[in-house]
């Protein structure tokens, strides 16, 4: 089914439920996608910076919100256990909050493996998604806000 | 109200609107988000000449175009009256053009005055918005266009 | 016709079209932007990584893809033909792929001539678009997905 397919249906829905449903207030749902493509620890921590302030923004209107961090090319150190700056904050961020995920990119991590002959070891929390930036424009397809600290 | 809700409701809108209205031709709106978040004189400048090349476009075309500035993390040097490298450019274009503006995130500020003990000044052409960030997602949450240069 | 009445007339068509038509599988197609600003290789080479790697996933999954790769400012050294550090790769993907196409803003090479008093040479690849950032939000306002590496 394409992505335009999809939201025409999703509007579809809609429109019919406003038919038969009076409107209602409700907490609002938030979907943003972070990349992180640079080696920079700084970049890195600014990314996780960004997701604690959203995180506290939207409790505070009593919105809800998901946020998937998208680690691919040199920006995957942030998720490998052998070069994380960020390893701890992660842990603790992981902890905290179930609606943050990290996702490391497959195909980087198999490019590393064929250029060094050694395996990539990840952060326990980190997800592998098969392509960093697919995953990113399947995200942006489903609505998600899209953010490149 | 959610998003997909309200975007529903304006395109359930629109679709009733087509039953009954022809269709006129108008000037499109544009509006457009250009983020900074790179302490980088050279990023700054590049952002307000897309500025000013996105209005003189939108101008040729006999289109409008809303643009907002957002500053944040390292970024939001560009809004410090202390440190901006590009006051008197911010000072000319907003002066010249009313549907530009310039947001400060307020995260950031308290951030540094909690490190620095000092206080923050911003260019009196800068807003302050609570979250550079949550800015960015509600901007594109209503349809706003993202450049992150 | 302005960005979001063409939205809601697509919809509209599209919830006709439910009303008669079953739900039919169908190859997805996909639209993808990436911005090129920065004057920099490994960049460079990382959003042709990039690309490649959109291509193969939708290749595997059998959905279609359209890119188009804007360059501008700093970024538009990517397709001049003086100063491309990619000009190999970007010949072979170009005959390899006719879904891939390169943007080059007629804004900056105007602004390089300006400065410079000599002629801008692009790769035989590149397209010219008046101006790569208004392209941008063209392609984000009809839908495409944008990623700035």
């Amino acid at each position: 089914m394409t992505a335009v397919f999809t939201r025409a249906l999703k509007v579809a829905t809609f429109v019919a439920a406003l038919s038969v449903a009076p409107l209602a207030a409700s907490a609002e749902m938030h979907r943003v996608a972070f990349q992180v493509n640079d080696n920079d620890p700084q970049r890195m921590n600014l990314v996780l910076n960004n997701v604690n302030n959203l995180i506290s923004a939207y409790a505070e209107m009593g919105d809800e919100v998901e946020v998937q961090i998208v680690a691919y090319g040199p920006g995957l150190n942030m998720l490998r256990a052998d070069t994380s700056p960020v390893a701890a904050r992660i842990a603790a961020m992981s902890l905290e909050h179930q609606n943050v995920s990290f996702q490391a990119c497959n195909n980087t991590i198999q490019g590393i493996q064929r250029r060094t002959g050694e395996e990539v070891t990840l952060l326990p929390e980190a997800t592998i998604v098969p392509a960093g930036v697919v995953h990113l424009v399947h995200l942006q397809e489903q609505g998600w806000s899209y953010i490149r600290p």
